[in-house]
C-alpha cells in the first residue's frame, strides 16, 4: 500500500499580508508527500538543482517518504514568487523561473512502478501520461491541472483525464475546463471526461465532491488565523488520497467507496486546514496524528445536525 | 405560537440570464412569511398602495398568513427593478420606488403583540426598535440589515442590534459590520453587539452560523438550474424561523437550543434552494410539505460523512 506522487519539488518566495518567506521549500510535490505520509508510504518523484541540499531535504526525512525519485541535477531549482492580497483571496505571481523543473522527464523507479494510488500533480498532462506509461496498473490515479493546461494543452489534457479515477481542481477550473457555469453541470461534463470522481476546491468555502450516485459537500475548518494559503490544494490532496489509500477497499471502483471517500475529503480538508496556518511545510511537519484526529472529530461537530 | 415579521411586500421586476418578470410579488416580508407558514402562523406587518390587490394576496391566501397588519394606503406599492449577471453571483439594481414604504410607520395590531417570535425584516433600525417596543417581551428576536443601514446609520443599527437574538447577514455585510476580514473574527466582534447567534449566508457557498459555544456550517443545495436568487435570503430567514419557533424550545437561551438552531439553518437552507428555482414566489407557493421534508434529508446526504 503505498502513493507515487509526481509533481514539483520548489523554493517559494511568498508574500502575504503578515510577513514574507524567501526560497522556502515548496512545490506540489512537497506538500502533498508530507500530507499524504502521515497515512501510507509515499515515492516521490520529482526534480531539484544543486541549490536543493540536505537542509530542504530535513522536511521529508524521518517520514515514509522514498525519495530515490527526487533526481538531482545541474541547474538551479524551481522557483516560485508570489504576493497574496490584503484577504488572501487572490494572489499575484511575481515570477516563475523554471529553472531544473523545464526539462523535466518524470522517471520511475523499478520500486514505484507497482504503486496502488499515483498522484499526478500539476504538469504538463503529456509528462502526466508518461507516468501512467510507467506504472503497472494502479487500483487509483488522482490528478491535479490548472488554468494553464486547460487553455494551453485541451487536447493533451483530455486524453489524460480519460486515463484519471479522481481530478481534483479549484471551481475556477472546473468552469473553464467544462465551459459550465453551474457547478452541478460542470461536474457531469467533466465527469463525461473520465474521472468518476471530481473534488471541486473552493478554498474558504470549502470541497465539493461528485460521484456517480452522490455529492458531497464539506466546509472549509473556519479559522481565526489564516496566514498563507500556498501548499493547501496540494496538501489537501495528500489528505485526500493518503485517507483513501489508508482505509479498505481504497479505490472508487464500487459503491462502498462512497463512505471512504468523504472521509478522505474531510481528512484533505483537515490537512489543508492546518497548512494555511504558516509558512511553506512549517506547519505540516511539526503536526501530530493526534493534532489530526482531534481536528476531523472538530469536522464533525462543524457539520453535524440531527433529522427533524 | 406565532411569528412577528416586520418588512417590505413589494412589487418585483426582474431580469435574469433566464427571463424577465415584470411587477411580481415580491419583498423581503413576502418571501419570508410564505417560507415560515409551512411551519407556524405568521403575523405580518407592511404596507401597500391602492395597486395591490385580491389578485396580489393570492400568494397569502390559505396558509396561516395573517394580513391584518398589511396596511393598505393611498399611493403605489413599493417597487424595485434589478439585473442579474450570467452568472447570478451580481445584480445591478435598476430602480427603486419606495412609494408608500417611504413613510411607513409599522403599527403592530393588538393582536400580535404577544408573537413569541420576531422576525424584523431589512428596514431603517429606527423603525426596527420602533417594533420591538410595541411587542410584549418575545421569546426571541431576529434580525435582518443591509450596507446601506450599516454605513448609512451605525449608530441607530448599533442601538437596535442590542436587543437582537439571531442576526442574520450576508458575508459581505459581516465583514462591513465588523470591520473584519476574517469570519470568526467578524462573528466574534458582531456577537459583542448584542445578537447572542449569527447566521452568515454566503449563496451558493452556503450557510455558517455563530453561536456562544459552536460554530456550524451548511452547504447550498446544489442546483442545477438556478433561475432567479431574489428572496433567497428572506426565504432562508422564514425557513429557519418557522423551524425554530416549531420546535420545543425554540429559542436560543439555552445550550439544549444548538440542535435546534442546526435544524432551522439546514431549513432554511431547504426553503431558499426552492426559492431560486423559479421567479418571484411561483416556487414556494406551490411547495408542499413532503418537498420541503424530502429535501431536508438530502442535506443530510449531502452533507454525511463517518468518523475514521
Amino acid at each position: 500500500m503505498s502513493i507515487l506522487v509526481v509533481g514539483s519539488v520548489a523554493y517559494d518566495t511568498v508574500e502575504t499580508p503578515f510577513g514574507k518567506a524567501d526560497h522556502v521549500l515548496g512545490g506540489s510535490a512537497s506538500f502533498f508527500s508530507v500530507a499524504a505520509s502521515f497515512f501510507v508510504p509515499v515515492n516521490l518523484v520529482g526534480v531539484v538543482g544543486e541549490d536543493f541540499g540536505e537542509e530542504q531535504l530535513k522536511a521529508f526525512r524521518g517520514r515514509e517518504i522514498d525519495l530515490e525519485g527526487l533526481e538531482r541535477v545541474p541547474g538551479k531549482t524551481f522557483h516560485w514568487a508570489g504576493k497574496y492580497s490584503f484577504d488572501l483571496n487572490a494572489r499575484e505571481t511575481i515570477c516563475t523561473e523554471l529553472n531544473v523543473f523545464e526539462t523535466f522527464k518524470p522517471k520511475i523507479p523499478a520500486r514505484y512502478r507497482r504503486s496502488e494510488h499515483v498522484f499526478l500533480g500539476n504538469i504538463d498532462p503529456v509528462l502526466q501520461r508518461q507516468v501512467l506509461d510507467q506504472v503497472e496498473r494502479p487500483k487509483l490515479v488522482a490528478c491535479d491541472t490548472m488554468n494553464f493546461w486547460i487553455s494551453g494543452q485541451p487536447d493533451e489534457l483530455r486524453k489524460t483525464l480519460s486515463r484519471v479515477d479522481v481530478l481534483l481542481i479549484n471551481d475556477a477550473e472546473a468552469r473553464q475546463l467544462s465551459g459550465e457555469w453551474n457547478m452541478v453541470k460542470a461536474a457531469r461534463a467533466i465527469r463525461a471526461m473520465g474521472p468518476r470522481v471530481l473534488v471541486v476546491k473552493k478554498g474558504e468555502h470549502g470541497v465539493l465532491m461528485f460521484t456517480e450516485d452522490a455529492s458531497f459537500a464539506a466546509p472549509a475548518y473556519p479559522l481565526e488565523e489564516v496566514f498563507d494559503p500556498t501548499g493547501a490544494g496540494d496538501t489537501f490532496a495528500g489528505g485526500f488520497l493518503g485517507c483513501l489509500a489508508s482505509q479498505a477497499g481504497g479505490g472508487t471502483r464500487d459503491r462502498a467507496d462512497g463512505a471512504a471517500l468523504r472521509r478522505a475529503v474531510i481528512m484533505g480538508s483537515t490537512l489543508a486546514s492546518f497548512c494555511v496556518e504558516a509558512f511553506s511545510l512549517d506547519r505540516l511537519t511539526r503536526l501530530t496524528r493526534a493534532e489530526i484526529d482531534a481536528r476531523f472529530q472538530l469536522f464533525k461537530e462543524l457539520t453535524h445536525f440531527e433529522s427533524l
